[in-house]
């Protein structure tokens, strides 16, 4: 065996000496590169403004919806790289979501009329706001199909809280935050019964069916929606669609899109013409004016709210009473509704209008207290006139869908999805000022912080719905395309095609990424999920099996590289929850956790406590094992699961094969501890002779070495008092153990000394 | 009203004069936004290299496994954009994959004893190949977690069958192809007993529990494995890991790794040393060799196998008498085993060896023809030596794990697991050429068609295990990082880092683009899953719902932009069908259908029919749209399922709402109609009097806009029979309703006319 020698310690010499390791030389020059590949000038400019290299941060982060995929997504901006996929509505293995038991638990709030919804659709996200500006704190998103909202910590990427609409059947326009995020806004689409599970005929359409609005109250210290303080406004059964909410001097007050005011049944079946020819007939919808302030102190006063299904409805009567509703025609079929980040004007587009038209909150103010209504629309709401409430109105193109705002004064951005094209234009001056073409059909787009009182300008995202030719093939299923426009000079400039690969984002919220700073690990034994410890947690060396009954709970831990216990044996029918605790401080020290064919998953990151449970009602021998590969000894974290016959009893003198080893062999391994010890003093002189106590990834890293390192002394002590006894068997296994850890402190050594060569540390 | 009317008119003619829509200028130099972003020359020419402008094509696409997401993903080489995820063993909307009935069925045929499991973990893909090289027909996917296998379609990429593996309990050495796809090769991972739902205990673990390799029959004709014509080969209980089929010379036999042939059981809570420490305590584990050839025709023979689980199995006994099976020692902790392209030699890399061993299948056959043979394994196996079978070793590095090879001959490249470094070197001569450091902790690495008789060269792929710094920080769960390598040069050049943002990828394989042709449409009325014509398929006008007893069947239609029927009213308890078919032949015309809180949703693109059921299980009125944003008028594309109370009856005379339109009302939409003509003549216009037949888009284009406008017709024949009798509300309705499909038609000659222009067509 001479030849296979593990010769560990010339290798982590010759790895130390960095072979290689330096900067490569170009064969190729840049124009020969640009030659062919049929590069321009101009796409070189874009390359050089989105190419980010290794360890390159984005300026900015972009969280999109995942449309029919129930999830969200993040993004870098410029790099259009896709940082991650959050489990929202729709289970999500590879973190775990809906397969270990604290996630399944902010599923099953999400349960309507006392069934699993196992995905969502998933629409307009907000980031929590302070003063109108985003904070970064939490994500808000809706899911239309199944009326619900959800809240995402931005502190650790992770959904805490699902909560059902008590009164919608259907919702297109959530979530919209008001400036301090005292409220989300959610309002409903297809008008349905406020009553749930209660059958009208269409033929009642008008009377019974209704619109709404919801107030979903917002804790930011819980980081939780409370239900029990929010409330909704009763509304005509229009297809009430967007919302924003006003700010600074329209503070208070939000505004809200509807179309099909035409309240148009359709049924192509019996003869008659479609939805879409009936909703779009007339040439205005409405938009809504809620003084929603007002309304929250309304909301609080039971004589001023009808209770339905346990939540609080100001009822249209009350609103029109009250003057907090009012209704103004808009072009037909809007989607967007926007507020200026000053506060000062409302710019709505109708798809099927040409116009962008911009309201004055100022006049609108003015009409409400002078009372100046042109009508009352059916319900009785009072209708202020565009005559006396619009700015100023500008032609930019076929199908203006939605607007966003630039960081330069009067500048505004509004997607025209019939066009395939976006426009920029003054809403001061009410001037259409530049176009670019866009591939294809374009409906939301996004100007960094462009929804807020400060917008950040530099980049637009435009969110086409068509891809068609853009990219290789994938079959008759297209990815979505983001494009990534430059507006940071007078013409807008492309710059890059983003696919989406998985769900279709209808809108997105783009924030500076300094303004968040996410956790990279948790205080041990947290339940993530709540915030609080874990009743499973448990230190190492506490691990344990308690039985209670047929109830079997596993205290287990995780590190690198085995599970805490390596044996579960239990008797068939036993319920079983297996509580995991990672005990690893290191950065990105993820583990995973499954047993074999028991449908139950688990994403353990460094610090969580998280528990699986299923009723081992087969018989058998079921591995588990760690599913992320943690380090060079992954597949061997391994274990098994028992699953005994009732009542099933081991023979007697039964032992575990022995493995037959010598004094001999526990020497050489010895050896092999001395030798690799004698490398690993070499990585840390290089390291120590280094100043790299200026680097904070390296501090972590030789933290974590040094954590592995003294794990060894338990292993030592081990072998050493077996090998006292004898036992060689043992002796010489607790010293390969050592060993175990000794690689690992090598690897992370490697990496820092990697790391500060690269740096070229001093 | 007169400052809203819809200038449609005015507007077509705007937009296609083109406003804005040529080149803009750049106000930025290139060498104002290298500074900027302070970006080396090194880092422009990567961006050269890796930049792709809209409309780009990718030059190879790469197809990973997920992981632990349970699903597989599709990106382009070298611009690292994903353009798709597949749903394989993870339900996932978007897709409808689990949400319709078709597909609910493929992923039913992965229920393992009796049960649903909703998630896989998915490791090591393989393409179908053709004489040893990819032929971009199929892709296999394994699941280690819960034995299984996946077989998608690359001509829509869409998952169409997957197999439970009737013998493992759990699997990590899949997928792997023979060169002409007769096989696909699947390795147990963790040794248990291979009786179904059968405990043994530990102490049995060398008598009873066993690994196993099983062989799959593939039918390319029919894309479909074959379980009744695949078999197995009983294994010793060892940790068998990857595989690889021989190819050329070698063809007809197999390779697979192992490692813990110390078959030692661990059991830390007892106080034994952990499974990593026992099961790497030898400096070898063994490369099984196996005549797969020969083990398929022993298999067809009744006396050479047992029958396990309704599965064949040859037994180690038969397989030993026969001469089908051996075992060389290899470097300890081996990961992959790469045959090179020629055939002739095999790589192995011991992870916890410094050391390529390069072995000579000459000198294999050589001693295995004479029976040279240094032992016997503990269950009768024959044993070759290292010596008699070695051609080279190679000293590269820490940790290495997987290797593939280069177009240029005897070049190939390791993964080095602990060094976190891509080796380079000769395996004819045995020389390490060259290292480039990568970050951090390389697993797989894949070179373009690096494993088949035909490797393309260019790019190598390193899957890296951990991120840590290299992004924006998302919290404690992180991306991975699969960072693009240019190997056309003597020195490999690092290009670009990749954020995996879902899911870890094990392994991924590179084809180049032009061998895949898969498909924009189906043919009308397809079940895709099964790639024949739908039972509930209808065409346009033959919409129907069918009752049968308490079973009610919906054959519905989908078309920009509305579903057929627009309302369906059952019964409450009613089990209800819909069946839908996208009428659509325009690329990218996907739509897709929900039915609020009814916890089901289907993905409908061009051609395919699809299904949904449900319970009606409560009263009420509940929306169903069309979930993919398709068209201007998408929101509209709506409808209600009406669920009655038992023995609900409307009212006498009850009827819709009517909308009161006039005379008048008919006469503006006409005029709208015959004004919106006009510009789409002109368009039609512009567009003829180009080259357009030279471009496929654009007639693809025109196709689509022709479709819309003879849908027209029917619409123009029932608005004038409604003004014939003086319907003013169906006769305003219909003509609308032209209108809208003008609308569309306008949208897409638009995007043809950009089209054109952008390519300056004559």
């Amino acid at each position: 065996m001479k030849t296979l020698a593990v010769k560990t310690t010339a290798l982590l010499i010759a790895a130390g000496l960095g072979l290689g390791a330096g900067a490569s030389f170009a064969a190729e020059s840049l124009q020969d590169v640009m030659k062919r590949r049929n590069l321009t000038q101009q796409d070189l400019l874009a390359a050089a403004k989105t190419y980010t290299p290794t360890g390159g941060r984005d300026e900015f982060l972009a969280f999109a919806s995942g449309g029919q995929s129930g999830q969200m997504l993040v993004y870098g901006v410029p790099s259009m790289r896709i940082l991650k996929y959050i489990g929202v509505f729709t289970p999500e293995p590879w973190q775990g979501y809906g397969f270990d038991e604290e996630s399944k638990a902010v599923l099953a709030q999400g349960r309507i009329d006392g069934k699993d919804i196992m995905w969502g659709d998933t629409h307009h996200p907000a980031i929590s706001e302070t003063n109108g500006e985003y904070d970064g704190q939490f994500l808000f998103i809706n899911d239309k199909s199944n009326p619900r909202l959800a809240v995402i910590d931005l502190r650790d990427f992770e959904t805490k809280q699902i909560v059902v609409n008590p009164i919608m059947k259907s919702e297109h326009g959530g979530a919209f935050a008001t400036p301090n995020t005292e409220y989300i806004i959610e309002a409903s689409q297809y008008a349905s019964p406020l009553e749930n599970q209660k059958f009208y005929p269409l033929e009642q359409f008008n009377e019974k069916y209704r619109g709404a609005l919801t107030y979903w109250k917002f804790d930011r210290e819980h980081g939780k929606l409370k239900p029990e303080e929010s409330f909704s406004l009763e509304l005509p059964p229009y297809s009430q669609d967007l919302s924003d909410a006003g700010k600074l001097v329209s503070d208070g007050w939000s505004f809200t899109n509807s179309f099909c005011t035409e309240r148009y049944v359709g049924g192509i079946e019996k003869g008659r013409p479609p939805y879409e020819a009936g909703c779009s007939a007339k040439d205005t919808d409405y938009m809504h004016v809620v003084n929603w302030k007002r309304a929250a102190e309304l909301a609080k006063d039971d004589s001023k709210v009808q209770i339905i299904n346990n939540h609080r409805v100001i009822m249209m009567e009350t609103a029109i009473k009250e003057g907090i509703l009012f209704l103004i025609p808009e072009p037909k079929s809007p989607h967007g509704v926007d507020v200026t980040p000053d506060g000062k004007l409302i710019v709505v587009n109708g798809k099927l209008d040409t116009h962008m038209s911009v309201y004055s909150f100022e006049k609108i103010m003015d009409a409400i207290k002078n009372k100046r209504f042109e009508s009352t629309d059916p319900y009785g709401i009072p209708v202020l006139s565009m005559k006396d409430t619009l700015h100023t109105q500008v032609e930019v193109g076929l199908g203006p869908l939605h607007t966003q705002f630039d960081s330069k004064e009067c500048i505004a951005y509004t997607s025209l999805y019939v066009d395939s094209m976006v426009a920029k234009w003054n809403f001061c001056e009410g001037k259409l000022l530049d176009k670019i073409a866009i591939h294809y059909n374009v409906g939301h787009l996004m100007t960094m912080e462009g929804d807020t009182t400060k917008p950040k300008g530099k980049y637009l995202v435009a969110l086409n719905k068509l891809s068609i030719d853009r990219f290789n093939p994938v079959g008759p299923l297209h990815p979505q395309n983001h494009q990534l426009i430059d507006i940071s000079n007078d013409k807008m400039q492309l710059l890059y095609d983003m696919p989406l690969p998985l769900g279709e984002p209808h809108y997105v919220v783009g924030i500076e990424a300094s303004k968040l700073r996410p956790a990279v690990r948790y205080k041990v034994g947290t339940n993530t999920r709540t915030d609080t410890q874990h009743e499973g947690m448990v230190r190492a060396g506490e691990e344990k099996v308690v039985r209670d009954g047929n109830k079997v709970s596993v205290y287990g831990t995780l590190i690198r590289s085995h599970i805490t216990p390596e044996t579960i044996e239990v008797e068939q029918g036993d319920e079983v929850t297996v509580y995991l605790t990672n005990l690893e401080r290191a950065q990105d020290e993820t583990h995973g956790f499954t047993v074999s064919t028991y449908n139950v998953h688990a994403s353990v990151e460094p610090g969580k406590t998280v528990s699986v449970k299923f009723t081992a009602d087969k018989e058998g021998v079921y591995p588990y094992y760690c599913t992320e590969f943690c380090s060079a000894l992954h597949l061997e974290m391994q274990g098994y699961l028992l699953v005994k016959p009732k009542g099933w009893k081991p023979e007697a003198g039964a032992s575990l094969a022995a493995g037959n080893y010598t004094e001999d062999d526990y020497k050489k391994t010895l050896k092999k501890v001395a030798d690799t010890q004698v490398v690993i003093d070499q990585v840390v002189g290089f390291i120590f002779s280094k100043d790299y106590k200026a680097y904070p990834e390296v501090v972590a890293l030789v933290e974590d070495a040094v954590d592995q390192l003294n794990k060894t002394k338990e292993a030592k002590a081990k072998h050493e008092a077996a090998a006292q006894q004898m036992d060689w068997e043992q002796a010489n296994l607790w010293a390969e153990q050592v060993w175990q850890y000794q690689v690992k402190a090598a690897d992370i050594g490697l990496r820092a000394k990697t790391f500060l060569e690269q740096k070229g540390a001093k």
